[in-house]
């Protein structure tokens, strides 16, 4: 087979924990397989590198930003290429510009736009293990780019789609990917196997344990992933396509995001094109806006509600203050706004062949007396903003509700 | 005018002192002169991260020790590439794959094969200061190389070259070249130009100033060098092709190094080959033999001293013990070798057309009751071995007899 196994900052985060890596890419590697490894830079030391451009410029989106910050996994590549060899393994370091990962110019947030992975095949072939560095690219200029927090991933998950790989293997803290935070419901449950689709909403809704990016490139090219510890060699999370058998689990995971606010617009005029008028300012202030609820008011008038990023609430409201007077003439608009909020979530390939998941969350949540602020769903997940002091509440009630502290075969009906 | 600036780890060493590199930049700049800057590593830097490796392997010469260590120049210019941006000019960095400075493959010790500089005077004629990382290349397959301890003088010489620049400056901590070690001898004067040839002598003879492959550099392509402080705009020593004037100074300059070890082998067989048999083992050992003196002595027999680096001194007697038996058969050798010993130079291009320069050096050395173990000349130098307890001594008294504590043109004659 042929296996990319991705590692993150703490995993390469010293000298010791690098021969562990080494020793487990070693070990792979005598069981017939090919590696390719992916690593990120050791922890804290990206943090390193920006607090010294920061004392120097506030704008963390320049290409020498990301000479200086891409270094630290160039250090990462040459010691656990070292390792491994200390370890009898054979390695050859690659970085961004030499594998090559051809990315666009988005200083420190760049996207991959092709791998050219001979270099890399080249080495494989050759009976060396691949130390890939994670996170960088290089545009078509030549100069280095970085992909944003997380970006290790996204190397870890392009590089097996390029390399046409068995298995992308990502190596975390944790285990592989919970029914919800086991910190919060001790019930929870490591899940087997669960669809790109799935594990995007869980992404999305505030699961932590995969970049967004990688899953969505999991997805277009196939790539299976397998989320898992590397402290053990126990299976993790496998990401894949989706199966038949997934369709019978309901339910797969419960999220809980704090980190929005709610702002709401009262009496506009129930008009065409006032949304319109309203989110485009904000997003051309930058602002993404999640979730949108729009209610028809009395009087000809509506009720619009939404949710941002906690931190631009307060550049939200000043933006609409701007320009709302305008879209509704003299009087009567009022713009409020709560920061106290949490958005729970529930996921499920599932949904889609089951009816009666919506009514059942809000029957649980009210069994808590638990009031629901908005409501919005997809195919595969419904999302409730609730006040965040119930946040907790509400993840265990719908943890123990749609039974996934149980194993997926024993979990009764809707 | 084109400007190539170099600039050492001290002179890079914090945050505040970059803003003091981009100052002296960006005015150089504002006079009207194209600028490129090359800089070394943060002081430090280079010795924290062969000390990771050393963690994991003894060997220096490893590719992937070149891919750790060629970070510290690259942090460096990311940083004053922005610190200009903050003092209000224009930069931007270049790594030595993007320069592009081509090297063989010999790493942690490469050698410059080429440079592709059209990238620089492409910045430079777009109004940018470029900012190019010292110390690193890349060989042709693209891998990551180091020109070795003090290359970043070597990258600068070798990029004025390229750039056919007016002059590279190379800023240090002191404020130019002097008649010897103004800490050893407090009348010691800088100078103010010193042909090639004498500044390799120095190079060569312990003054630590300049790295010698970049003052082979400036010679080979006739690139001056502007040795000056970093610390103040005084103009320092100028390192040029020799000139007539120059021939009047006899001695330009007093060395001393005291990192050599004297080995002698005495009742060699008085044979042709004896001395070839002796050397090729030590040079197959990478160990190199700095000055050679063989003496005939009675019965047939020859001694043959010689010097080498004082690390090398224990290796170069084993090597000896086990190959010397074969040379002389049974009996009668024996090595012995001597740790405290220093070599005392004088160095002047006007040696050439004045005699009597050695006699004056051995006639001053004997007046402070100083014994001379060996004597060793060139062209423009005359260096003495002497016990090492005496170097103050001897450098004192060589520097007040040559009439160096006076201006060139106050000397009187030999």
């Amino acid at each position: 087979m042929l296996i990319v196994q991705k590692f993150g900052g703490t995993s390469v985060g010293s000298i010791d924990r690098m021969r562990n890596v080494a020793a487990r890419c070693v070990a792979t590697a005598r069981e017939g397989h090919q590696v390719a490894v992916v690593v990120s830079a050791m922890s804290g030391e990206t943090n390193r590198l920006l607090e010294l451009t920061r004392q120097l410029q506030d704008d963390p989106n320049d290409r020498e930003v990301d000479v200086i910050v891409s270094t630290g996994e160039q250090v990462s590549v040459g010691l656990v290429a070292l390792a491994i060899r200390a370890a009898g393994g054979k390695a050859r370091s690659f970085l961004g510009h030499q594998c090559k990962i051809v990315t666009d110019s988005a200083f420190s947030r760049a996207r991959i736009v092709s791998i050219e992975s001979q270099p890399i095949k080249d080495a494989l072939a050759a009976g060396e293990i691949a130390v890939i560095a994670g996170f960088q690219g290089v545009d078509d200029k030549g100069s280095i780019t970085t992909l944003g927090r997380g970006g290790s991933d996204t190397t870890g998950v392009a590089i097996a789609a390029a390399l046409k790989a068995d298995v992308c293997e990502i190596y975390t803290d944790v285990d592989g990917v919970y029914t919800t935070d086991p910190n919060v419901v001790p019930t929870a449950r490591k899940i087997e196997r669960i669809s790109y689709e799935e594990m995007l909403e869980l992404a999305s809704l505030g699961a932590k344990v995969l970049q967004i990016r990688s899953v969505e490139l999991g997805m277009k090219y196939g790539v299976p992933i397998h989320v898992r510890s590397s402290f053990s060699n126990a299976q993790g999370t496998w990401v894949v396509p989706e199966e038949t058998a997934m369709e019978n689990v309901v339910v797969s995971g419960v999220t809980v995001a704090k980190d929005e606010a709610k702002i709401t617009c009262k009496d506009l005029p129930d008009t065409s094109g006032v949304a319109g008028k309203l989110f485009a300012p904000l997003a051309d202030g930058g602002i993404s806006v999640d979730m949108i609820v729009q209610n028809q008011a009395s009087h000809g008038t509506t009720d619009l509600t939404f949710t941002v990023p906690r931190g631009d609430r307060k550049r939200a409201v000043e933006i609409l203050c701007a320009r709302v007077p305008e879209l509704v003439g003299t009087g009567g608009e009022r713009i409020t706004f709560d920061d106290e909020i949490a958005k729970v979530s529930v996921v499920g390939v599932g949904m889609r062949s089951h009816a009666g998941v919506a009514k059942k969350m809000f029957q649980l949540l009210a069994g808590e007396n638990i009031n629901i602020q908005l409501i919005s769903t997809s195919e595969i997940k419904i999302s409730c903003v609730i006040a965040r002091k119930y946040a907790e509440l509400a993840v265990g009630a719908l943890h123990e509700g749609f039974g996934l502290s149980l194993p997926p075969g024993e979990r009764t009906g809707l």
